[in-house]
């Protein structure tokens, strides 16, 4: 089996997995509880915050956890978008970015998108050009999620500040995290946004990480837990091991990194004789994520290489019910090309003889269907 | 060690929790995805609701997946409450319910909150006195957190719909769930919440169960998991270990209250020579939960018992850093019993022996404070 729809989740690892198995049975008290054994689990909850405020460099930032990076998304908008202030969203966000500014939209903020460029970054004149005192919040990803498109957040902020100085700027960093080197002082956001699943973590974990002093409000209300921003008796063997898969990532990230890059331009050097597009740009782009698109429908393709147990996706997974594909069309890109996506995401994991049996395999199914009305001419 | 601290939370299962390692690691797949190992976790988690839907005899309900019990009751509440309809809240609920219910309050909706009786259940006159056409939504709890008081909610739903025929009623089954028999159809509930974490299960997981056709709410926006209602992508392996909790839970049911009965009644007939008050109904309440008070700090008790390994609390834990005893207090209590106040909790594994030991320390640490002046006269 080959595995490249990384992008969408990953395996949790396995002495992950078992840590959490042993955690959640040795330390299962209620970290709300006022006796020793809960302050210790209470203490270990806190140590993960400090870890990743750590990793992170956000000493002067609050971490809360959720269960998903959805929800910590859904809880900065929440929080931070203003009544009578301009809102700007990325064009190309994540649906947990994008269908929640749709829905302030519809409660009567006043949500401006931003364009993308042809390569899937945000269009810094379109920027620009939104951009005055009026702004009170921006949210613009770091890594798309369908094309590895990277911005380049400490400049967007820069260009941000200069003109709306109170703006609160958001990053959602789901597919940056433990992939690229991050310093939130340094790309100066104000909040950011994590995810577990996406790095060999648990499922149902996800971080918002933001200024002290910001004005956060209660997303679940309850027994006050998280700061009093979303009650829930604690996960704590899930944050516990998610910090664990964080820790395992940051020590390998640069090598993690340039492994992936290896994959994605052996991939494209494999694939020059064949008609594709690059949604993105090679050089630029995160290596973990290729956007390629044929002239077929790209349903097909990812069911011809599953024959083969190949698993790749078409856009991701969080729009894969939905008709069409709205990052690629915020490109530029023609109905061709969104129909005939498919996204190739490594992790570490993968090896050089897994993207050439993958080309091989691709391009014998692109030989099949070449002849038949499926292909487009 | 002596853990009676089960109603905050429980031990996970071994088996459930070693379950729940290897289903995270070989169906790590994201249900959204269009491929068949996909497909399959998708089917895993549909056969999940089927299996809920059918223990609680719910044909006809919808089941979505939460990251909490916490989380379902904010979505009951964010969903069902209507503006210009009356909302009739229990004076006992958890505080989930009670701070949403404050929170919709201070957004202008017209929230009242219903007595108890000094046993701790639902003020029936009072319901009666409060209710007329005008009551949109009402939510009452089955079984006490902190009293175990049950509530016959057969009956309270038959009241709210013989004068409000279109209420909703919810119901928050978290402390009864898996530990007395539930019929959602019987009882005659709308919309039911039930939570993981108490049952054995992992934590990170509850559900909201309610009649389809509701006009449920979305809650968090992203990619359209759980019926839209709740976007991030599904906790598959934790849903499926707390549905295995469910399931041995479930089939030793009828035992597991007896054995916990066996147990309220020694520990109080141990008791009967000491100074206490039962805050609820020996005979009516849940056997698994036992509130006593003293004449002296609750958490002075917990303290001294815990020196001895003994783990009680004071309250509820999501309320263990409030001031006083909400619920207490709606019952009547004087300041004595509230500040005096530990539960007992108990799940299938504690033993007529722990009970007796409790029995003991408990006296002996009461005889050591009577001549000290944190003993009340």
């Amino acid at each position: 089996m080959i595995y490249f729809d990384n992008a969408s989740t990953t395996k949790i690892f396995k002495d992950v997995a078992e840590f959490m198995c042993d955690y959640s049975q040795e330390n299962f008290y209620n970290p709300s509880g006022i006796y020793s054994k809960s302050i210790k689990v209470f203490n270990d909850l806190e140590n993960c915050r400090n870890k990743l405020r750590g990793y992170l460099g956000a000493d002067d930032y609050q971490v809360i956890f959720t269960a998903s990076a959805t929800e910590a998304n859904n809880i900065a908008l929440d929080s931070f978008v203003q009544k009578n202030k301009k809102v700007l969203i990325g064009g190309g966000e994540h649906s947990s970015i994008y269908e929640t500014a749709q829905h302030l939209r519809q409660q009567g903020f006043d949500v401006v998108f931003l364009h993308l460029t042809t390569e899937g970054k945000i269009d810094i004149e379109d920027l620009k050009n939104k951009l005055d005192d009026t702004v009170g919040f921006v949210s613009i990803m770091h890594v798309n999620n369908e094309t590895g498109a990277i911005n380049d957040i400490a400049n967007l902020t820069k260009i941000v500040k200069s003109k709306a100085k109170n703006a609160i700027f958001h990053c959602d960093g789901v597919q940056a995290f433990c992939k690229i080197n991050t310093n939130l002082k340094h790309l100066g956001v104000d909040a950011y946004t994590v995810s577990s699943h996406k790095i060999h973590g648990p499922r149902g974990i996800g971080a918002l990480i933001f200024r002290k002093g910001l004005p956060i409000k209660t997303f679940v209300f309850g027994g006050g837990q998280e700061q009093n921003i979303r009650s829930g008796t604690e996960n704590v063997a899930g944050v516990m091991a998610f910090v664990m898969a964080m820790e395992k990532m940051q020590k390998n990230l640069k090598a993690n990194f340039d492994h992936a890059r290896t994959l994605k331009t052996r991939l494209l050097q494999n694939l020059t004789d064949t008609d594709f597009v690059l949604n993105g740009n090679e050089e630029n782009d995160s290596p973990y994520i290729v956007s390629l698109s044929f002239k077929t429908k790209g349903e097909v393709l990812l069911h011809m290489l599953e024959e083969e147990e190949i698993f790749v996706s078409t856009g991701s997974s969080c729009n894969s019910k939905h008709k069409g594909n709205r990052v690629l069309t915020e490109m530029g890109k023609d109905k061709t090309s969104t129909d005939g996506n498919i996204r190739i995401s490594f992790c570490e994991d993968n090896t050089e003889d897994e993207v050439d049996i993958f080309c091989k395999v691709l391009k014998e199914k692109l030989e099949k269907i070449k002849g038949l009305n499926i292909w487009k001419k």
